[in-house]
């Protein structure tokens, strides 16, 4: 068992000096930090972290808590890790797999000590499950659900940003748009707020938004996708554009379209919403809606950020605003 | 400040078996351990799990660390997270934006305290650096690197991959096959091996590898696929097959083969390596190398439980082997 005394020695300094150092208790000139340092790592030695936290009541770790690490959130968890790091701590992810009782969990008391505050995805829970959630941490929620007004919280523009989609195609000649994954569950806000937009685009153009155009998916995967545009092909129900409630969604329809010669935009025109990095680069593009990664990760971050430094005010809730990003798969590229 | 014995009271039980219950020392009934963890979140009791941890000396977490969140680990780690909570951890993700100090960091003994184990995809740091970790934590190295025989390590049949890929599109007849993205440079192992199988599936076909159809790319992602693409494209070299080293590589590729009206895969084969899901969606869908994100998260998850097992005999070094995965880009389907 190596001693603080071992490296204090080892870099020629006090014993006080190391623990100032390891402990950032006081300001130490560089040369001498990074002397023990070496030291440190020479010998082995190991810093209790823990025990230094337990003191400190500061663990210097930001949890954001996903339902998966792939596609949309792998991609959103970049845009906020280097906001983290900015104020000097360092992220994790752990995920839930959209589980209730998982994202609860996060939430429990317990989990929270590790981490100086969480961002959570959520997907699970209810409304009312989160009424019952009172935390000793700071937690920011994310996501398109619902949740209580005593929780902050950030959400896409999930209306505004589908109607610009429906909008768009509409705009392009198309007059009868399926509305891929989305949904009248009242339960599934996201999928719901979407169809409410892809509904009043159809409104604004004097236009009848029929039901049987609103065709959910068994799961936001492409795989989803595809089945369910196989699906509305093989039924025959008359249509000259998509709306697809996501981009991995969209891909999949992308590729039902393709198989069965029905090109794009010339026979169909395509959008989807996230706007992935590979919507860019999936030929002919796809036509998408911004969800705004930046803006979001910047609003989820900041509301922590307050938290973590003692702000005691109401929570606030924050409409991240969208914008749609046309490319080859609509005919208004 | 909620103290144990109120948690007791409440619950109707003893404060030994709230003692019991929260820190799992002995086993509980059911009904008991409901009841205690009910009053617990009635009162928000604050289980404190860093004391628990101090003394237990197990954090019940694993951490793996990643260069990046998204596309390639993110797919990866939705893969280990099932096998590490399968035995009773949950699993977080840190990243390092493939930075060899942030790599060290990672490894140091100060951050290792507050997890069980860890699995670190290498990217940044080399073979020198990684010889003089000494942890006092299991570790597994996962990655194309090469790293010191005392680390458990974990990669992929690259070479195999590319030359299973390759050997694939000159079968149905290309013979200008261009490298994307693979390289000559002996430090970056991924990219060299890969070139390496390129090459000798050459060999084997009695053909001669010419070094200029080996084309590095700026950055490997679908924007530094396409740019070096189009770069190929606009110097006239001719050419009938493209092995992009990435599926996201490959995505670039495509994207530049389509604004040049190049047909996938009537004029231009494409192959890429990761089998992505996104890969069987895109039309006409990318034959890729499988990378076994399976059996590379077993394998990794099987070393480091054994080493958290308390295991110590000799490091193993596991290449996982992969496998051609033949879709619409190729002749061959």
């Amino acid at each position: 068992m190596v001693r603080m005394a071992d490296v204090a020695r080892a870099a020629g300094v006090s014993v006080m000096t190391v623990s100032n150092v390891l402990n950032e208790r006081l300001p130490v000139g560089e040369s001498t930090r990074a002397r023990v340092m070496a030291a440190v790592e020479d010998l082995g030695y190991e810093v209790n972290l823990t025990a230094r936290h337990l003191r400190a009541g500061r663990t210097d770790t930001v949890a954001f808590v996903v339902p998966s690490f792939h596609d949309y959130f792998g991609e959103l968890a970049d845009q906020v890790a280097p906001l983290v790091e900015a104020e000097g701590r360092h992220l994790v992810l752990e995920r839930t797999s959209a589980n209730a009782e998982q994202e609860m969990e996060a939430l429990s008391v317990s989990r929270l000590q590790i981490y100086d505050g969480v961002l959570l995805s959520v997907a699970g829970v209810d409304r009312e499950q989160l009424g019952r959630v009172r935390t000793p941490k700071p937690i920011v929620l994310l996501g398109e659900r619902d949740v209580p007004d005593h929780l902050d919280h950030v959400r896409l523009a999930n209306e505004s940003g589908a109607l610009l989609a429906t909008a768009h195609m509409i705009e392009h000649g198309s007059r009868r748009i399926v509305a891929l994954g989305c949904s009248t569950d009242a339960a599934h806000t996201m999928t719901t707020d979407r169809r409410l937009g892809w509904e009043r685009a159809h409104q604004d153009a004097g236009l009848a938004a029929d039901p049987a155009y609103v065709v959910p998916v068994s799961d936001y995967t492409s795989r989803g996708g595809r089945d369910a545009m196989l699906e509305v092909i093989a039924s025959g129900l008359p249509f000259d554009a998509v709306f697809a409630v996501t981009d991995i969604v969209a891909l999949g329809a992308l590729s039902a379209l393709a198989d069965h010669g029905l090109r794009v935009p010339v026979d169909v025109q395509l959008a989807g919403f996230d706007n992935l990095d590979m919507s860019s680069f999936v030929p002919p593009g796809i036509t998408s809606v911004d969800a705004n990664h930046e803006g979001v990760a910047e609003a989820a971050v900041r509301l922590l950020h307050r938290r973590m430094s003692g702000w005691t005010g109401p929570a606030e809730h924050v409409v991240a605003p969208v914008r749609l990003v046309v490319r080859g798969s609509t005919r208004g590229a």
